[in-house]
């Protein structure tokens, strides 16, 4: 039953997020099957939802596990329960006295080092607070940004040892983030299984030391998806893969159908000369990501759907100012822009849903072909 | 006297906004200085900064008037004692019973228009809601966005009538957007003058048809500070100019030790053979704009600033990933990455300051030279 309170998409103030959950649910279930064949545990990335309603369709249980990429989600997700979080992103020193902080409450949170430099000042904290602290080694598995590569084997076990004089080293961690620059499915499997060799060739490394590797942890939406093996793997992170966006679809990995995330719009105003509608979503709404511009296909400030959530074939956000939207056909497309009145309602799927939900504080929750919204659930952003 | 509570730029948590009052005093004065010589008012535009505490610092005084980009702006402000505010968008007809309850709190709240459909839906709630709203039309003086061409002297008498039959026809305003891809003061004062003379010539329209034209509103930043004339212009809106960016340096406006916006971060890794370091600010805390991808020098995800914001020659934040920053050397350029420890504290200048800002809650505030955070003045999203 919908709650008589909740607007619909005719009523709710625009610009704003829309949430389809049965696309969310849809997408949760797909990767659990994957992962119920390959075996790792899913440790789903809330980066991307920031939302606790979002994380409970999404975890094994209401203790987690998850993956945070700020100690703000480890926090908020600790009060509300959570008790196994590993913070994805290099330790800054600074921020160990709240690690210290969020562990004291009972939670089992993990952080990560590529570096002796990082790994000697987390052993120093361990043995100050008296806290053996547990920490994953970020491995490099593809030149992406971070973490030291199987080749460095020296390396790893020298800050493996640094670690292991106060803190407790529990294994490694990789993301294959050149995954997203991949093409096709052959491309994406030989990336997945990168992905997974140097991850558990680097844990071998660590054991062969003697040293413990009891954690190897991969993911990325693409790999995740693309894996045709996991073996060694223990689990398995992955964020966008609940919402999927047009970066995803353009990197082959979901369709169009599959993007649960849109932002609801009004028509504004109309310029029948040029071909354009102007509605009242622009880049503060969209965000200013426009990932898909280096893509095959590029889908601009994204594609512009019916209040139904049905896209238009070949019509596109072309331009975005701070709060407006010019919505025109695909340059190149033969599209026709729809004679829609000012006041008029359109969806529109983003390039990037991680970006577009950081410029909300809710989500409308409806189901596919509903225009009832059934919820609202709070997100969160900052530091 | 500093706030002893108050954290220093050794201690805040990253990453963070700072906002460096010595140079946002330094920015508003120069545009009040211009406009003191030629004429009009200043109606700063809000859209960039979002906080009652950089308005109180730019107003005219405490009731304004000011310029907003959303209602939700209209209503922090008015709450705040603001009195005189245009929101500056094309109107959907659902946003005018909130245009109304702000009005009902007395304040002067105004809104614009650039269609007969458009002025016909306000029109008819003026009458039902026995208020005269106050509307400018939009007037379209390059092609930007939005508006109604001099050219079309039929079409903005009628959209002026079907307002007087209800509404209260208070003026024209145009925004130059073209002016932002203008390259020198040639080019910038010949957009300036080209965005009076159109805004000036509709007002000779609808005045020369019997109708009323107190208000010629002007505004974006590149045109405001290269405007030689504002005849017949009775206020200025402009948002940007207080804090700048590194798009308002590209166009020619202003210089890097303009900017008073950065972004504190933590080094947290470094990759030597890459010449890389890795910080806590991605595009998370910097937004995704890269509007200076398309200017004569691209400042990539920003331009890397020492903990006191002086700037290293040629480095900048050459990817951004959510939570990573990557920081290198400008491609072709020689410069020296510094050697800098994990934890060690740099201040990365934005893109565009609009997105950077709306990417965060507050702003640390500091003078320029000093490492002592001064205040923090909240900020607000959403709509």
């Amino acid at each position: 039953m919908s709650d008589p309170v909740l607007p619909s998409l005719e009523t709710l103030n625009t610009p704003t997020l829309l949430l389809d959950e049965t696309k969310l649910d849809r997408n949760v279930a797909r990767l659990r099957e994957r992962l119920a064949k390959l075996g790792p545990q899913l440790r789903p990335h809330m980066k991307t939802a920031k939302c606790l309603d979002v994380a409970r369709r999404v975890m094994d249980g209401p203790a987690g596990p998850i993956t945070v990429s700020t100690l703000k989600e480890a926090a908020m997700f600790a009060d509300a329960g959570v008790r196994d979080i590993l913070y994805a992103a290099g330790i800054a020193p600074q921020k160990l006295d709240l690690v210290t902080a969020i562990r004291r409450k009972g939670v089992d949170l993990s952080i990560v080092v590529d570096s002796v430099e990082a790994a000697a000042s987390v052993a120093r904290h361990a043995r100050v607070t008296n806290d053996r602290l547990p920490v994953l080694i970020e491995i490099d598995s593809d030149g992406h940004r971070a973490g030291i590569r199987r080749a460095q084997a020296e390396l790893l076990v020298e800050v493996g040892r640094t670690l292991q004089d106060g803190a407790d080293l529990r294994g490694v961690m990789t993301h294959a983030g050149e995954s997203y620059h991949c093409h096709g499915p052959a491309e994406l499997a030989a990336m997945a299984e990168q992905e997974r060799a140097e991850a558990v060739g680097c844990a071998t490394v660590l054991r062969e030391a003697g040293l413990p590797a009891p954690v190897v942890s991969v993911g990325s939406t693409p790999t995740a998806h693309s894996s045709e093996s996991l073996s060694g793997i223990t689990e398995l992170r992955a964020g966008v893969f609940m919402f999927f966006d047009l970066f995803m679809t353009g990197v082959g990995v979901c369709t169009l159908d599959d993007i649960a995330l849109s932002v609801l719009a009004t028509v504004t105003g109309r310029n029948a000369e040029r071909g354009w509608l102007i509605v009242d979503a622009g880049w503060m709404a969209m965000s200013a990501d426009r990932g898909t511009r280096a893509q095959s296909v590029d889908q601009f400030h994204g594609v512009v759907c019916d209040i139904n959530g049905v896209p238009y074939p070949d019509l596109v956000m072309l331009k975005a100012n701070q709060e407006h939207g010019i919505i025109a056909a695909r340059p190149g497309s033969e599209a026709v822009v729809p004679d829609l009145p000012i006041g008029a309602r359109l969806r529109i799927m983003p390039n990037h849903a991680c970006a577009t939900a950081a410029q909300h504080d809710h989500y409308n929750v409806l189901q596919t072909g509903s225009q009832q919204i059934g919820a609202v659930w709070r997100r969160f952003n900052g530091w």
